[in-house]
């Protein structure tokens, strides 16, 4: 309850802040003094040391240590985050500002959320806070933020490689090169090529967009489903058509691409009933997140051939369990969650974190589009 | 000594008939009756009866045997095309066609020819047609041709699909995902954005432009080495380079792609001085032939990391055997050879091959830009 009370004043005077930039805000954040920062990212291992821009595990900590440290601040890295004796519980109490990544997910829950009597924000390293329980975080008054675009690319380039993966039926002949195989049969009874096939995106936001642009050469029939249209300049140069109704969209699809993010509404969007939708033999391509199918239902789907492949990278939960069902199943091309995180991505997000930090120590704003949770509303993406 | 007169006699004949379409070369080839057409394809086995499209196998034969033998000609279709025992070499000594392809080639030597005492026309069912002694062919007066451009674009979207596989580290991920494993640092440490990066095509004919116009949207540096300049405006259109020199392209690439035909002059282009050449990390794409490379150069460049991944679908010989280093480097993403042959390639070359073997019989000519010999010339990219 007092935790409460002393939330609902911080907004206040945040609110005030970004309307005002007064001494005393400012003051507020800028001489707070030492803050403890905790990030939450993968291990590198032996990994860790054989890339010089590998900033995004824990060892490359994003890279920001020493500029961190020379401010006073304390800084703790770690990849321990389940459970009560993990490494980011003991520290959840007296954190002041918490880094996680979609890839490797600190599940920030309503619990935790009321456990960190300090905490004044949330920053998402990556793109797609999902793993927080942004409900939550908005009634307690914090701040959410990502790093908006920072990998929007490397996952739009990533989706081309899986549709191009499953439709070329890429890994079938991967095994027989390294089982000391040659069955061209074997391959090529099931590979097409990608012209004139129609690719239907679910969601056409800034990730949706740029794998339509990426798709455009291709010469397929290029549809998309969202809330709303996209710019007509783009759909001109996409030549991409919008379906208001998903439902009426999916039997037309020769391949379906997931570019929504994980919401109330989007949660086991992909069912088994929608599933049984889709064209027989439609190949389906998530690197949005696990949970916006039904887990068991793609598996059913995969095995029975009504879905002829799937490739994703995300899952839930993260890391997959050895049982996962998607590990399992016939013609799936999954990987752990990786899209975002290529040396590139990292880059960009260490520098958004870094630059969001320098603004908060400093009581600034951040750049618009990468609030989340501001002020106890969310982003109209979450509502 | 006798065959070559009747060769030239034959050359003769069809040289009259193409300017003229005399009745009497008309009926040589009309009326020539039953003809013995051979075709050599990989076989489909369990595979042949799963997709009724599926007509580039031995049991699909193109889906030309009924049209064949209404007509009164013989067709003999096999996948057994080695040594002096093989169900290929028994036809060599009467058959008048024989329809190959790169896929499971026959290769057709000076010897095959010599023994071939009736041959008037090989056919490629698809692009390149190297395993012909070409200059055998054209001084035996044969006639040689494929069906130019039936698979440019299923060659061309696999070369984007194993850009994009290499760039992003994406096996050893789906390895894990196959194996239970979840080790996010594991792929991320090497895996890069394509956008920004330094893409050189060696040889930029039908496959190369459509490769460029297909990574145009990537936002790279594109850049080609050729023989001439491509069109201003395809150029102006993707933004690519003309480099004139290959060995000064070379250095500048972070992946380097091979669309060059396989002739006397590309044979073991890239042997152990051009590789070093190459950048340090250097990723190669190679869907064009495998003897282009030097195939022990290739795996030790990969096992001393110089390259980072090799990755394509031509391998020497074919079918590659089981000892072949490419199967065993480190960073390689080989499959058999099925770029050229999707489903919907299949069906282009088909009717392709049922085109030519029409005009044939009627005396009449092919497309030109499918002969790769004719009247003793070889084409000029051949040459």
């Amino acid at each position: 309850m007092a935790m409460m009370i002393k939330r609902v004043a911080s907004t206040a005077a945040r609110s005030l802040l970004s309307s005002s930039n007064s001494p005393f805000t400012r003051n507020l954040h800028a001489s707070g003094g030492k803050k403890k920062i905790v990030g939450v990212f993968y291990k590198g291992n032996e990994y860790a040391s054989m890339n010089p821009n590998f900033v995004g595990c824990v060892e490359g900590a994003l890279g920001i240590r020493e500029w961190l440290e020379s401010q006073g601040h304390e800084y703790i890295v770690t990849d321990d985050k389940e459970g009560p004796d993990s490494v980011l519980e003991k520290h959840i109490p007296d954190l002041h500002v918490l880094i996680s990544t979609p890839f490797h997910p600190a599940y920030v829950t309503a619990e935790r959320i009321k456990k960190a009597k300090n905490l004044e924000l949330l920053l998402t390293a990556g793109i797609g806070s999902d793993h927080i329980d942004l409900n939550a975080a908005a009634a307690a008054g914090l701040t959410v933020a990502e790093v908006t675009g920072s990998n929007v690319v490397s996952v739009a380039e990533d989706e081309l490689l899986r549709i191009l993966v499953l439709v070329r039926n890429f890994l079938p002949g991967y095994h027989q090169a390294v089982t000391g195989d040659w069955n061209v049969a074997g391959i090529a009874y099931r590979a097409y090529d990608l012209e004139g096939k129609t690719i239907g995106t679910v969601g056409a936001g800034r990730i949706g967009k740029l794998l339509l642009q990426r798709l455009k050469p291709f010469n397929c029939n290029l549809l998309y489903h969202d809330r709303l249209r996209i710019d007509p300049e783009l759909e001109k140069q996409t030549g991409a058509k919008f379906e208001e109704d998903l439902d009426a969209m999916l039997p037309k699809c020769d391949v379906i691409v997931i570019n929504t993010p994980l919401t109330d509404k989007t949660r086991g969007l992909f069912d088994k009933d929608r599933i049984a939708k889709c064209k027989k033999g439609v190949l389906i391509v998530n690197n949005a997140r696990g949970a916006i199918m039904d887990t068991q239902a793609v598996a059913d789907a995969c095995s029975s051939g009504h879905i002829a492949g799937y490739s994703g990278d995300v899952w839930f939960p993260q890391p997959a369990p050895k049982d996962h069902p998607w590990r399992y199943m016939p013609n799936h091309a999954m990987t752990p969650h990786i899209s975002g995180t290529t040396i590139d991505a990292q880059l960009r997000y260490a520098a958004g974190v870094k630059d969001m930090l320098e603004r908060h120590f400093r009581g600034e704003d951040f750049p618009e589009q990468n609030y989340i949770v501001k002020e106890g509303q969310l982003a109209s993406q979450y509502r």
